[in-house]
């Protein structure tokens, strides 16, 4: 048995490798929930003492029983609950009195059914007694190194699981299993298993910490409804980025219609997934849209193929799927460059009927001599240039005549390039797949999954090759008082956020001298801090170039705000200068307060595009200028700021500054602001710059979530 | 042997249900080009007289051999060639001589490799004898109700196919045969399948429409990387349409790298995809992006499981599942319509712990008591309302306590609903999965796939419920002379376009009287048959509202003209009102022309959305209503139409109207036209209609594709 960790009284060490273990609820029923653990447990062969705990039995399952916790020999590591929701408090409160680190918790009617209180008063005597607990409504966990089996999951009945570097958490019991289902289905091998129920203590979030941490742990695939530990989420996913440990997660709720089944399936509050979606990019985690795709990035990142660039060689027998395995890369930005003219040159000379170019059509023939099939092959990965490659070779590896002779050759060809990313795409029966797999050849069925697969790794090589995310530095505190138009702009001038150069004036006269010393057209503002839309009001007059103008203009809008507004405290007009025009685009920043991942910068195109399409971009504050540029390329609009129709391009730089000074703005003030609006941020012509034409800064309430 | 059809000379029966076959290259050896058709047909047990043709033996695997095609006792319906490509033209010569009446050509070595001549002239001979021809370049053909196997795909040595509906059409042979292999594993009955090659004589198309009006073909797969025959296709898919065959369609090159790669992999002329992928919705196909999709619709339609509306209901063991498949009906666009409150009512009362609305998650418990869990699918099949049911089960249904009662509490449900789209999602073994098929569930593992198959297979029911596509009708011809915007805009006035009310003025006279006709601000704009782009040369002042400005305009107009081009012939000015401003939305209509399928109406948003997301839809002309409105809810952008931020709605019914008599236009112009641009036309508020503000028509010149 390996013990990666000594058991620790706060971690999860006594949870995936106690060295005894106490079942309460024990059957001597296989079939039943009280019954399965044990027989998990002897059939993996746990290495230390289980004692059934059991009020009416002698025996069980040919094991002594005790009556009570307090009856037990010594105190076991862990436990396993398999009592009902009434039993549970008097339960746990034995066993954390009895001083055991962990148990697991199957029983369900605790949160989901309404009763809050009730497993709020086991999880607080759990915590008071320094015990973790999993679940409660959970389906356990088990670690296949520990021989632990703390599950009553059927899918445990299969036999004992592969040992292996993939640990699994899901919030979802049934879906934690289908997830083993697949991956043992898949020949990958399994370290640690987790569902995590309610969550009344043990996390998601905590579990992912967890394995980033643990040694064995290579790979982690996670599913979620929702997180309320943001900050632990961030920290494990870092860790495990920092680690080089791939993070395949489904976070389902993606649809609004979805976001509310989860809403009212769980009773946690979730953030809002835009912003969860953002999280998870920015800290390296790979988010799957299905379970397919889930089972099919923690594929190949189990089998170690993370590219270390986009490029791509599709080798096929068939013209058409090099050119749908081209498709599919396109779709998920893979770059299908072509291979260098000499390896062209090289290839069709020994196959004169081939592809060369990329795809790389290699046709049927090379089945005539599978040596050749192997040769190629080297020539692509030697030759090619290619940070990956995927070949597709359909159901001709399995038939009678060619299955010895291609498996010779392949096997030759991963012996050559152990560690290159290289997938197979082929239709064969199980038992030679997973022949291919234990080779060290990822094997698909789908050329399309197989590229995408490729894809993903890719993007998970990528984040693991970011550098650290930045740290968030202190900002000044708000200045006192209201935060009207002009106060916000300098906050933000302060911040490194550049502004517009305006002028405050409290008279017709000063706002006239404001407009001399600006010496083109002026666009003329009402200040108050207690009128904030001042659009509306009438607070506003654009274009004004000469005296008269000016005058008038002051004059009139403090008679409006006046008579919207008798009582609102009017300190003046803005004047500044009009900007935009021609070769100019709007974009909007601004900074959002998620309730569970804290404040959150926002990147827009201006007009129709966030209108209609809902363009914008998250992230977590504070990010660097490549994240930030990042934000940029997410956006379905950004050709819009690379000039389209012969527009220059915009001053994607200066973005670039006021997104990541706004970013350092918004975690350094941390609690002390709700929300940031900048819009429009003007962005200029490259190299002429950008500014705020207009600014909103709303403090945060206390008390506030 | 069932022979759906007689043979006659220009049908393909011949060449799925011959009655008698000749081998041309015959071979002893089982596992070679020569020997595998002739091993197949005999393992099927083809029930008529098969001639081996090889002069160099007197039998082969056992049967008589010929010396030639001339020393045949009798003429063969089909003849099969497994000879190399330089002894083709002579065989093609004897068989078209003797009256063959299809023959299937393997070999390669033709089109594919430049020698283009060579496959020019065998289909000349072929075409001249009225023989069929199948390929060249390809893997042949089999039928299974016709025992008949002209093939030498080695997935056929996996056995004689099941027979049931299913017919394969796929220009390339190994992915032809990759889909064979598919079926087969899903427990899908094939009927006919066909690989096309380089399509000297029969094409995808033909054998579309081959299977569109075979009795015996229920769904058809298609497979294609291009196509030269657009009239062909539309038939063939409007054929099946008709017949409610559901047709489930790949064609790859999707990507603009991808359509590269298969040009330089076909010699054929691809139409442009965006224009495919339109008439494959239009004419009511499914377009698979993936194999995987394209199997599962294909599965799906085989099992007859068709959504009559959107309404889906999801039953789960597994709230997280839930939602998951809720992301994915929303992602589809099915509606996870709540039950009714009675329905809801009465299962909460059997189940407490169950999420009763949809999601519905009957939770695991449902396996304690198996006859519950065919009550419950009963009462939501019953109750509901839905148009389809997905339920996940995970892998419970194999485990050892719940096979039986499971299977036979879903039977009984499959008993009860024998026609209702319900499909499973589950892990189980392959033998218990087909044991489910056969009952009539379609099975899928990845539960975001059973609902994407429910969506395919409800878009595919919706495009059987839709009427018949309206016929084209004859147009006008287009006036003589230069088409410059003032014919341009006579002509769509003339075929219901409404076109902006505007005085062609040929002195400063004129269009001062004109502008004072029009009575409020115009615009002047330059006429002349020799200059297209006006904008550029200066020709278009706007916004003139009193007599000297119009005067000048005029004037200055004519001079740039006559600067820009001292040849050009100037008609004169239009005079126009000004339109536009608040609350009216720009659109682009237009009219290209497609070398494979010919005129192709475009519908485009105005601005940045079409320059920079390219938010542009097509469609085959002509169209009636409902397509057109199916046009405008395609276009990413379409809730602009809608009114966004306060906006009014746009007159979409003007829109629709406008696109109809555009599409009647293009049709009816047919080849007279090149190409029609009205950019922008102005939509007004609703109510208000909308109006060409710009066009031009381009018309097609003598000889142009």
């Amino acid at each position: 048995m390996t013990r990666p960790n000594p058991p620790g009284p706060n971690s999860l060490d006594a949870l995936f490798a106690p060295r005894s273990v106490a079942i309460l609820g024990a059957s001597d029923d296989a079939t039943r929930i009280g019954g399965r653990p044990l027989t998990y447990l002897r059939a993996a062969g746990f290495q230390g003492p289980i004692y059934p705990v059991n009020p009416t039995r002698d025996t069980v399952q040919g094991l002594k029983a005790h009556a009570a916790v307090a009856d037990l020999p010594e105190t076991p590591d862990a436990a396993i609950l398999a009592l009902p929701a009434a039993k549970v408090e008097e339960a746990v409160t034995a066993l954390a009195g009895r001083g055991v680190k962990a148990c697991v918790l199957f029983a369900s009617g605790f949160a989901e059914t309404g009763e809050t209180a009730l497993q709020a008063r086991v999880a607080a005597i759990a915590r008071e007694g320094g015990m973790r607990l999993v679940g409660p409504n959970c389906l356990g966990a088990f670690s296949v190194p520990g021989r632990f089996y703390a599950s009553f999951s059927t899918v445990l009945d299969r036999g004992v699981p592969q040992q292996g570097g993939l640990s699994i958490v899901s919030q979802s019991g049934a879906f934690g299993s289908h997830l083993y289902y697949l991956a043992r289905q898949r020949g990958l091998g399994i370290r640690h298993w987790i569902t995590t129920g309610n969550e009344a203590d043990v996390t998601v979030a905590e579990a992912l910490e967890y394995f980033a941490h643990d040694p064995g742990t290579k790979v982690i695939m996670a599913y979620a409804e929702g997180f309320t530990d943001g900050d632990r989420l961030v920290a494990a996913l870092e860790a495990a980025r920092a680690a080089r440990k791939p993070v395949v997660f489904m976070k389902v709720g993606r649809s609004e219609i979805g976001a509310a089944a989860a809403q009212s399936h769980t009773a946690a509050l979730a953030g809002a997934d835009a912003v969860c979606d953002a999280v998870l990019r920015q800290f390296g985690a790979f988010r799957a849209q299905t379970t397919e795709e889930l089972v099919d990035i923690a594929h190949i990142a189990c089998a170690g193929a993370l590219p270390a660039g986009p490029k791509l060689g599709i080798v096929t027998i068939s013209g058409g799927v090099g050119v749908l395995m081209t498709d599919a890369a396109s779709d998920h930005g893979l770059d299908v460059a072509p291979m260098p003219q000499a390896a062209q040159a090289a290839l069709k000379e020994r196959l004169p009927f081939a592809g060369v170019r990329n795809p790389i059509d290699i046709t049927a023939q090379a089945f005539n001599d599978p040596a050749l099939l192997g040769d190629n092959l080297k020539l692509v990965l030697k030759e090619g240039g290619y940070d990956a490659v995927a070949a597709f070779l359909t159901s001709v590896p399995g038939s009678a005549a060619n299955a010895a002779p291609v498996r010779d050759a392949l096997e030759g060809v991963r012996r050559a390039w152990p560690d290159f990313p290289l997938v197979l795409s082929m239709l064969v029966d199980d038992p030679l797949r997973l022949e291919y797999e234990a080779m060290g050849y990822p094997v698909f069925a789908d050329p399309s999954a197989a590229v995408a697969a490729l894809a993903g790794a890719r993007a998970i090589r990528a984040g693991f090759d970011r550098p650290a995310p930045p740290a968030a530095r202190d900002a000044p505190p708000l200045p006192d008082g209201p935060l009207d138009e002009h106060a916000a702009k300098q906050v933000l001038a302060g911040a490194g956020i550049p502004v517009l150069t305006e002028h405050l004036a409290t008279s017709a006269d000063a706002a006239v001298a404001a407009w001399r010393s600006i010496g083109r057209p002026v666009a003329v503002k009402l200040v108050s801090p207690d009128i904030q839309h001042k659009t509306e009001v009438g607070g506003v007059v654009l274009g004004l170039n000469d005296e008269g103008a000016v005058r008038d203009a002051f004059d009139a809008i403090l008679t409006r705000a006046r008579a919207h507004d008798a009582a609102a405290r009017l300190t003046g007009v803005l004047v500044s200068p009009m900007e935009g025009g021609e070769g100019c685009v709007e974009v909007l920043l601004g900074v959002q307060r998620d309730p569970v991942f804290g404040p959150v910068v926002v990147l827009g195109l201006g007009g129709v595009l966030v209108e209609v399409l809902g363009d914008v971009t998250f992230r977590r504050a504070p990010i660097d200028a490549a994240e930030a540029r990042a934000m940029i390329g997410e956006l379905r609009g950004a050709a819009l700021l690379d000039g389209v129709r012969g527009r220059p391009p915009a001053d994607k730089d200066a973005l670039v500054q006021a997104l990541v000074a706004l970013s350092q703005l918004a975690a350094g003030q941390g609690a002390r602001i709700d929300s940031i609006d900048i819009n429009p941020f003007l962005l200029r012509p490259q190299g002429q710059g950008a500014v705020a034409l207009d600014a909103l800064i709303v403090r945060r309430q206390e008390g506030q979530s």
